[in-house]
């Protein structure tokens, strides 16, 4: 990427230079002068590529060896107190559910009936554990006995579930939640009832939904230094254009991460990810840049901690200057708590909040027309946001948060554009990192 | 594919086979024999697939002789009343707007002043030509003069999107409409503004939005026996595992479309397109699959229209069997009325209806607990699509949507599920190809 078209003193002399054209035309009549000052200023800062290099190479390099592996519940002595799931093969899985069913028959057998023990799924039964930075479930359990009127429903319900994945592992096929419903409507009446009964189901087995071949339809997209195998092709995902390589939406089929990405650049918006993707940023930063479109998606979610598991390269945040960009990386970071029990396999520790952070919007001279004024909601949900744990657990998240609900300003990633449309990936990201602005 | 887990008939007995095993767990509990009898029975109609393959293979030879260019507005000496758009190369999209910039530079030296022609796009000025089987903008345009209160705002926003779509070409990149509208919010003041006026600009042109280099964010994906090159990446469409290609949100950076497919699979939602990816469907009968999971957008249409045109293969089409799933057919056929001056690009003619229809319903026996009672909306919407023109045009798809109407009835195409987790790609889709079941 060269420095064409960013030369703002130009703005007003009458130069045949394409460039300056360009640029003139690229910053909004309103006070050129102001604007391409403040473009012009940023851009000044940029020191050699190679240097911004070296500086998030060194910050990579020490994040690997600083990676510590996901810490489990054992290692916390909480094993006995907490429930959590794990990725089974599906052998393991076939297992579990015929142990389960075994189990069961002897229970008939001693005369004690027919039932189940099933994980309690409720926020009652929720704890978010600091030394995880995750929410995992409490050990409270009920029983499921099919002789009682209340839940003779459910219990056949998790028995037909239990034969139906148990098949799905014997075909080794994958379906969604909606196939699962309609190969049996009558008994299962609303998907949400097969649906919650999945959970439970996977709760009892103590495996991740993935890993019952149950999966969620996916919506992200990956582009970038990343090399993978899924199921049996090899994605190299450099050469997957500007529209990236669709991130599949069972992960277990996804394996052989290879890569010399010094980060991972988690996107909020697809708009920044075209934007990135088109310009090949990650042939000029080596990294990996993915999004889910939004609200992350399980597949998308699985697929991060997959990568930075494996990988053990810095993920860098890049979402709105809004509550609702906060949240989606708390999702990314901690899970939602619906799926708790799932949340190690789900979350990814340690996402550094890059931008567009709140003190950004001064710090970048983000012009007023740019920022938009925080809804009564928005602010709200701010102020709730600032009760949340990974807000709390770090004081320049905290600085950060507080300083939105009390400007009570917002922009989005592409307010950058008032400086230029190529500007988030040739100014912005290169100096966020060559300055490690993240915190 | 072989044919394991499909024989119903050992469903009672206690054959120590595996797939007779699966085969009575594939069938829900209630009534086993009844459905079992149906399943086998569409199985046991599917012939060879070599004969399935000679079937859709003489289809799909006589399709690619039969089809004709798209027929312009010209052939129909309709040029002179109707106004169409068309796909051009970003010299031209700058010579374009350097000519409309020179005119109006002209006419201000005439003392005719400052103001633009904008074609109408009301639905009043709007058109369905039978014989292109689309919609096109009929002539009447309005001028926009600059020296007038109520037109000079909208004035000064087009001469701003002319500025700035010529600074994208000259850049060869592209962005979004949000993009364009923070890169001026103080003179647009809401995205709408700069949305329409990005509409204007594109028919005032005469070149389609994606000419303009504004683009649109993708959602849709393909997977298939299909090779073509984005952005200079070679990409084939028959390695990327479960998950498929993201299709780009920019259609001018695709190109070469080199595939033996013998039909385009277009389908609706992307439970049904994993299903059919997991299963390699397109190995076993070479077609190329692509969904825009739910509401087609327009990166996916034109890379259908495209994909349709280059490789002159037919195109089925696979929905749920409701007025919502007839709509989503339209849009691909004959497109949506706000973008009707764009048709021509958007838009693939003869689009086979392959199902799930209504008569398949009782045709597969869909079993009465996975079909949905249509809402009192739905209805509504079903008689509305009898007075439009896509479905007028054929009896067959009245005589089916009528059928929908009366019974009241509609099902998903993870009703099919309810034979079997692969009962679409194992017999449904087989047996519909084998018999050329479409219309």
């Amino acid at each position: 990427m060269t420095s064409r078209g960013k030369r703002p003193v130009e703005v007003e002399d009458e130069s045949d230079d394409e460039d300056a054209r360009d640029d003139r035309n690229e910053l909004p009549r309103e006070a050129p002068k102001a604007q391409a000052k403040a473009a012009l200023g940023f851009k000044k800062k940029l020191k050699p590529d190679n240097v911004i290099l070296a500086s998030i190479r060194e910050f990579s390099e020490a994040s690997k060896k600083a990676t510590v592996e996901t810490r489990t519940l054992a290692e916390l002595n909480l094993s006995h107190a907490c429930k959590e799931v794990v990725d089974l093969s599906t052998t393991d899985v076939l297992s579990e559910i015929e142990k389960t069913i075994l189990h069961i028959a002897q229970s008939i057998l001693n005369g004690k009936g027919f039932g189940y023990n099933i994980p309690a799924r409720s926020s009652a039964n929720q704890l978010y554990v600091p030394e995880l930075d995750r929410i995992v479930l409490k050990d409270k359990a009920t029983f499921r006995p099919f002789a009682n009127m209340s839940s003779v429903r459910k219990t056949a319900i998790t028995t037909r579930i239990l034969q139906l994945v148990h098949q799905l592992c014997q075909k080794r096929i994958h379906v969604t939640k909606r196939d699962l419903f309609y190969t049996d409507v009558k008994l299962f009446v609303e998907q949400t009832q097969s649906d919650s009964v999945l959970d439970d189901v996977s709760c009892m087995l103590g495996c991740t939904r993935s890993s019952l071949n149950v999966v969620a339809s996916e919506k992200g997209v990956v582009v970038g230094r990343l090399i993978f195998v899924e199921d049996g092709d090899t994605i190299d995902c450099t050469k997957m254009g500007v529209g990236g390589k669709a991130i599949p939406p069972n992960i277990d089929k996804v394996k052989d991460f290879v890569s010399d990405a010094l980060f991972i650049l988690l996107v909020e918006k697809d708009a920044a990810f075209m934007r990135l993707a088109e310009d090949r940023f990650y042939n000029r930063f080596p990294c990996v840049i993915i999004t889910a479109k939004g609200q992350p998606d399980v597949a998308t979610r699985l697929f991060l901690k997959k990568m930075k598991t494996d990988l053990k390269i810095p993920v860098l945040g890049l979402v709105d200057s809004d509550p609702y960009g906060l949240k989606i990386l708390s999702v990314y970071l901690s899970g939602s708590k619906n799926m708790s029990y799932d949340s190690s396999n789900l979350t990814t520790p340690d996402i550094k909040w890059l931008g567009v952070r709140p003190t950004d919007l001064d710090k970048y001279k983000i012009p007023e027309q740019c920022r938009l004024p925080m809804t009564e909601q928005d602010i709200k949900t701010g102020k709730d946001l600032l009760e949340e744990d990974f807000i709390k657990k770090d004081p320049n998240w905290i600085k950060e948060l507080e300083l939105m609900v009390k400007t009570k300003e917002k922009a989005e990633i592409q307010a950058l554009s008032s400086f230029g449309f190529q500007y988030l990936s040739e100014v912005y990201l290169p100096l966020k990192i060559q300055q490690r602005d993240w915190i």
